[in-house]
């Protein structure tokens, strides 16, 4: 298969461009003294965040590995799945990382290219935020490819293999393979959860509390240096929104990849079945890296104008991959297989359509976001159920379509009969393959949305460090359009998630059928079992959201009193005269993340243990199906709510309804807050929820069969 | 079977005692001339609203039952089915009206009771709650009588009975029994879906309404008599939480015994499984009777004594019918079968349990409660955060408290195998007496449920009425109470209707199975139109938490303007020399709630309709199953968040964290009117909706099964 080799040479392509793109925007001067010293100051406490947060990782990491040992010792799993483990951890962090390090080194130097232009401002944002995107991808695509060829060479030895009655060889080594593969994916899904959760809680503690002490109680403007949070909330954005952004979306696709490839032998397809997917994703790198080309703007272009010079990139590189996608299937798999062609597409598309829905209920350009401002007059009640009913109104469409891109995928890959039979699994790889495709555009899909918070950071820098007002529009332009894109980059990531996380539901009972062949599956929906499973997996992201939100709650608090105190204590502050105490507030917020997000972890590692200690297999894929519907909604709900509240607020900012300093944007600022840990905290944590339930299942499923009481 | 004549005999009883109880309470006087006046005021505006409610009920049914003609003569249903629908509703309609009735007479004589002693206003307060309660219990079981003894005989005429093959005489005769019944159910569910949400729109539209002006803006006390609104908040305790109320649960009752009775033949059981049903009700009656003897109070109680007083007649009767639930199943069912008997056990178990979490989430004497209040110390936006939050996680409870209870009675009742088997059918059966079990306490459960608005309307009467601090003071312990039982009650509601939904999927599997003895079930959770349905249903709760939040929204804004307009026209209103039109509130009230609530009964018909021809019966079990688990999670987080909102403020109110006035309260007043929809409107129709769904597709799954596109 001489098509594989693609995969490492995409990710070797994402890579490089990514090491070009960084060293272009290192090169890029950082402004005045300043700038670079506040820059520095956002860089050391993202840092101090990240080590800390490592430190928690591996101690996690360390007992999980113990914990894998020992059930490989025992026969539950093979001796790959632990190390597999570690090194999807790793590539996860990694890619947050290395995000995060490029995003902290970008603000100051966005901020000082906006001193020249706006295209100039744009360009560094956005080729920070590229160089994520394209690590990403470069790493995923790195660790699915190293452990492919490893494990393929492996088990080319028949003495390596246990070969199963009616099996090929061939067969059995595909399955061998994608089942180790798969569990590497426990481990990125991990690393996401605690950069996402911990990220999560820290943005918004900084962010909540320098809010309501400086805005609200000293009455000093957002993002004065003389707020002792004020670098805390710049860090949180690179930690939650970047970093965070990374390792999960690290792990939709690798996830993607590797689950639609582990349906291979179920579909009938061997080897080519498992190289699809992987080819897929280096056309998309390719068709990202082209797209980024188109992405620029002149000076004094509207909010449109921007906006649209970001799409033009995705949509370019969609329809790259739209084009490409035809010869590689028909092709790859035959062209009386060409239906799984329109597989792709409809994943693609309902990416595209995901996003659009998402700008249209959170951006203020449309009608739901300005009646949510105009309930602001009212009062923060009003603005409070408005947001609420604008969230769950905005969850439909996105059902919709997810639904109809898995009904069309599953149905032109020719998806019929139940469970077992060689069409049903067809269709199933083709819901897959819908999912990678969606997926495809990542790296530059990544860029637009990792671009946000650099813009966001640069804003706050050209704020501290003075740089005069016509420089501080330019990043106000900037930031703003970087809200939007956030929030179509957050709708994209839910709804890849979900569509992975089917992937990976198909995949757990592909992985319980190599396991036991002759395992009975009883998954109707009104066996007790799995309807027991629906609830208790549809109440699954409802806990975690209150978990995260209060655990954000009792954060900011923390940071309140610190802030607190030290306008108090420290003499000459509030005159400007001395500097505040920022590391303190930093490292608050580190110690809170790290605290707050043991509880969450634990939860959704034992959860899908434990239901499966107790109600077997068929429970935890009624779990993993009411965590998916549940999950996916809530956090559509959270993130389109959140975002509205905080576009509502700008809308009235810019004017409407009395503008700043009246009552109805003080009741704006009310839903803002509460959108808050809605949007960047517990909707995105949820994401990584419903996939990591499936990972932990798939991880433990020998030990779940061998050990269950229903 | 001279044991299914217990069913008539106990509705002879319930109507009976509910008379008896209602000549009690009105030949109790009703005060001073200017109670007698504001009581006339409620009891018009009430009348009037359900005059146009019914006007509007009317048109709806009228266009249904030719439909259902139609489709009857198509030959998709038997002739039975368009009259068994009216007739649902009729008495639907009819158990809420007298409820209504007997409350608008009570709450004067209950204020004026209250001048004389605590315990006489309570037990005037709650002999009105029972007459709702029995009234509900007595006509639903006098409906299911009447069908049961007419049709037993119709379908004994071998030539009114299509006998298929395999299936003996008796079997045939049970399941056209059963299945004309049910549809019955939809009548009954639609006929509580516009009670529950026009008046949940009507009453949270006044009450939202009267505070925006009245409190906030004139800043005249709650209940002033110079608010135009007054009354209309009055009238909406009324319309809203005792008549949706008593339609809402008249509906669930009535559901759980059809269609436990439907799971006969499949179960095995015959002419028994369709009696032990009817029969354990009638018991239930019976033992609320007994129960209801238990409920007095003395002068000086606290607010442990009285909720004790009232807990202490649900507890007797539900020892009573645990007692003689024993007898019934051994010698209805054989001592081999005695295992139901631990189902029922499990589900009066359950409700019990599930009232006690509501409580503690939701009482001010409890941690959850205690900590949300001091969340409003830091302002609205964490006061929000918090009571979402304690919503979310106060789901994790119930939904844990029904797996276990839907475990235990399908493991007990002897459930094992797969879908059609008749030991799963069996397991099936014991989950529907679960639910039967769960709602024998109906009787009493209601009447100390519909006891809150009748005292909260006391209060109101008291206040306007000017009888001074101690009888204000009596009342505000009767009212307060009133919010506690309220709040259990609706968790009561939200379990039993969950349970209700779920055997009514099994149900709705039945009855298909008698259409199609030869169809083909794929109800695997991971076959993309059961997995689509998942996810459709588990969409349809939220739309219809938005769509009812926003209808609040619409029609409060419109009671504002003509408060304000009254205010400022009407000379002489502050002073009280002229008196408000409050006929005029009333009136718009009634016209939005009217208008409000068509979108919403119209989502409610027709998705699964829509669902069913795209997605078949797979995808609408799918349907069904999604929207009980979302539907289930949401409402009861709306419910539990709504009620620790309002008890969060009237602990402020009683002098937490600084007292009325202080900004803590302003921000506690945020979440109680934020939680007034939650958990009166949008949280209580949810419910309902879940049981519809399952009602509407049960009536269409002929038309469905004859066209579909999957």
């Amino acid at each position: 298969m001489g098509l594989t080799l693609l995969a490492p040479i995409g990710s070797a392509l994402a890579l490089l461009f990514a090491a070009l793109l960084a060293r272009k925007v290192l090169k890029a001067p950082e402004g005045t003294d300043l700038m670079k010293k506040i820059s520095l100051a956002v860089r050391k406490g993202a840092n101090a965040y990240l080590k800390r947060q490592y430190i928690g990782v591996i101690l996690f990491f360390a007992v999980i590995f113990v914990v894998l040992m020992v059930l490989a010792f025992m026969g539950y799993l093979t001796m790959f799945v632990p190390f597999a483990f570690i090194t999807g951890g790793f590539f996860s962090g990694l890619s947050g990382f290395i995000g995060m390090k490029i995003a902290t080194a970008a603000n100051a130097r966005t901020a000082n290219a906006a001193r020249g232009s706006l295209n100039s401002g744009l360009r560094i944002a956005f080729s920070s935020g590229a160089v994520m995107g394209f690590v990403v991808v470069g790493l995923g695509l790195l660790d699915i490819s190293f452990w492919y060829f490893f494990l393929k060479f492996w088990y080319s030895d028949p003495a390596h293999l246990a070969v199963a009655a009616g099996q090929t060889f061939q067969e059995a080594q595909i399955q061998a393979i994608t089942s180790a593969m798969l569990t590497f994916g426990m481990g990125a899904s991990s690393m996401a959860l605690f950069a996402r959760v911990g990220g999560g809680i820290f943005t918004k503690a900084a962010d909540v509390g320098a809010d309501l002490v400086g805005k609200v109680e000293v009455g000093i403007p957002e993002d004065d240096p003389r707020n002792p949070a004020v670098i805390a909330d710049n860090v949180g954005d690179n930690v939650g929104d970047v970093a965070g952004m990374g390792a999960d979306l690290y792990e939709s696709y690798v996830g993607s990849i590797i689950s639609t490839a582990a349906l291979a032998v179920a579909a009938g397809f061997g080897f080519k079945g498992v190289t699809i997917p992987m080819v897929m994703a280096s056309i998309g790198i390719i068709a990202s890296i082209i797209g980024t080309f188109f992405v620029s703007t002149k000076e004094g272009a509207t909010q449109k104008n921007l906006l649209f010079a970001l799409r033009r990139g995705t949509w370019i590189s969609g329809a790259i991959i739209a084009v490409a996608a035809f010869p590689l299937i028909y092709f790859g798999l035959g062209k009386e297989n060409i239906g799984f062609f329109f597989a792709v597409l409809s994943g693609l598309l309902a990416g595209i359509l995901i996003g659009i829905t998402t700008e249209y209920y959170t951006s203020d350009t449309y009608r739901p976001t300005k009646k949510l401002s105009s309930t602001s007059l009212t009062g923060p009640a009003t603005t409070i159920i408005g947001g609420l009913s604008l969230g769950m109104l905005s969850t439909v469409l996105p059902v919709v379509i997810v639904g109809i891109s898995v009904l069309v995928s599953y149905t032109v890959s020719g998806g019929s009969g139940s469970i077992g039979d060689p069409s049903f699994n067809q269709g199933l790889y083709g819901v897959g393959l819908s999912a990678v495709g969606m997926l495809s555009t990542l790296g530059i899909t990544l860029a637009t949305d990792a671009y946000g918070p650099v813009a966001d950071n640069a804003g706050g820098i050209a704020e501290m460090a003075g740089l005069g007002e016509e420089v501080r529009k330019r990043t106000d332009a900037l930031d703003s359009l970087g809200n939007t894109t956030a929030a179509t980059g957050k709708g994209f990531a839910i709804g890849s998630a979900a569509l992975t996380a089917l992937t990976l539901i198909a995949s757990f009972i592909a992985e319980v059928q190599v396991i036991d062949p002759d395992f009975k599956f009883e998954l109707s929906i009104i066996n007790p079992p799995v309807l027991i499973g629906l609830f208790v997996g549809g109440v699954l992201p409802f806990l975690f959201a209150a978990l995260t939100m209060d655990a954000v709650g009792r954060a900011a608090q923390s940071i309140v009193v610190e802030v607190r105190r030290q306008f108090k204590e420290i003499k000459g502050l509030m005159e400007g005269k001395a500097d505040p105490d920022y590391a303190a507030c930093v490292d608050i917020c580190t110690k809170s993340a790290q605290k707050e997000m043991i509880l969450p972890a634990i939860i959704a590692v034992v959860s899908p243990i434990v239901v499966g200690l107790l109600l077997g297999v068929n429970g935890i894929c009624g779990m993993l199906a009411g965590a998916t519907v549940s999950g996916f909604i809530l956090a559509v709900m959270m993130a389109n709510a959140g975002g509205a509240w905080d576009n509502a607020k700008k809308y009235i900012e810019s004017g409407a309804h009395g503008g700043k300093g009246s009552d109805a944007h003080k009741a704006a600022v009310v839903g803002d807050t509460v959108g808050d840990p809605f949007k960047d905290t517990s909707g995105p944590s949820i994401n990584i929820l419903i996939k990591l339930l499936s990972m932990v299942s798939i991880v433990f499923a020998g030990v779940i069969m061998a050990f269950h009481l229903f």
